[in-house]
């Protein structure tokens, strides 16, 4: 199996996505988000860049029970319901709705994977889940979002520890970003504490007040959820 | 001292370079051919993008004595004097010559860098003696050329011994990405053979059978230059 890393959501170009299988992951907070929201009922997410185009879409989808969700800064948008702190998206306020959902760095992401084959969302939520639907699938692009167009390490360890776990499964051919992250991974044996303790992007939201989400996100395999793309749309899969 | 790393050359951006100091790294093979002709007596390297601009380059300094140097596909340039193998740049060839060099991704890095403070050039060669310049720095800037705007292995991880060397003299503060490279040099105690082992660029040039070179950019602290750039030309420190 093929597996390539794409380090941050602004280093994605069609060449490097074409035709291949894709997990975006943002661990800090949209993919833990989507993974929670899906599995406490809600019925998709529809990622959007802006705020603007959050606020049209909820004109042009009056039919159904929408959710203003998502973040700038890190904190909630003024008017909208849900900012990015996933355990807020609990049962009784998503089930059946339909998230409009724009976060700083992981939907941008997204909507930048026109030309894949498939796009799944990874974490480290469900990544057990993640790395069974890949047993039978030849490549994979994973694609980090980053942090502000850089570079960030709770993305790139929740990339190395899906080679890690997939390597014990079936054959690899591994980039050279794969490579180095899961060299760095495994450096410090996979604890991720240890490897995040200088993340910047964690600890903004730790001194912001989301130390709560921060640790909810690192927890591993919590669920079996794993949110596909599927025109414009995520979905559980 | 502030650390930063860019990943791959398409990766810089003016923001992340302005007033900043640089060190450009190309490991195999422009920085360490630089090192290694400045070392023998070159005048001075003009980086430019491309074949074509090369060869315009040297119409227009026509009274200087200049060399046609660098590589496409790993490979010597039709009509070029010299390629992109090191030890080919011998006194008696390069002593008192202005070299015009392109190659496929160092050159394209270094020239946007315009906006940069001060532009130095480093490679296992002269690592020794590029730490000791930084000892009175204040910031850094690492940027890896990569191999065909991806990320490479060979220059990653100079980038991590850099970062490894000076930690050791001064107090460094880390982004992520130099956090992530340096856990990975680690995890292999700095060995680089074993580090690089599977570095796609480095075995693309064995097997056009430039083993010999891999062999020698490989080589720490040979070299006490350390090349800087200065209005468009490379020069010696």
């Amino acid at each position: 199996m093929k597996i390539d890393v794409i380090p941050y959501a602004s280093a994605i170009r069609p060449d490097l996505i074409k035709n291949r299988n894709v997990v975006v992951i943002d661990v800090l907070r949209a993919s833990s988000v989507m993974v929670t929201a899906l599995a406490n009922g809600a019925n998709a997410f529809i990622p959007v860049s802006t705020v603007d185009e959050a606020r049209q879409k909820v004109v042009m989808l009056r039919d159904e029970e929408t959710l203003l969700c998502g973040e700038r800064d890190t904190k909630t948008i003024d008017g909208f319901h849900l900012g990015n702190s996933p355990q807020k998206y609990t049962r009784d306020k998503v089930e059946c709705k339909t998230l409009i959902f724009t976060t700083s760095n992981g939907t941008p992401a997204m909507n930048q994977l026109q030309e894949a084959t498939e796009v799944f969302i990874g974490s480290f939520l469900n990544m057990k889940a993640l790395v069974h639907r890949f047993l039978e699938l030849e490549d994979v692009v994973l694609v980090c979002s980053g942090t502000n167009n850089n570079f960030s390490m709770d993305d790139a360890m929740c990339a190395a520890l899906f080679i890690d776990e997939i390597m014990n499964k079936k054959a690899v051919l591994l980039s050279d970003l794969s490579i180095t992250l899961l060299k760095a991974f495994q450096k410090e044996s996979g604890n991720l504490p240890l490897l995040l303790k200088d993340c910047y992007h964690l600890n903004l939201l730790k001194r912001n007040g989301f130390g709560e989400d921060v640790d909810y996100c690192l927890q591993k395999n919590i669920s079996n959820i794993v949110p596909e793309m599927k025109n414009g749309k995520i979905i559980r899969g």
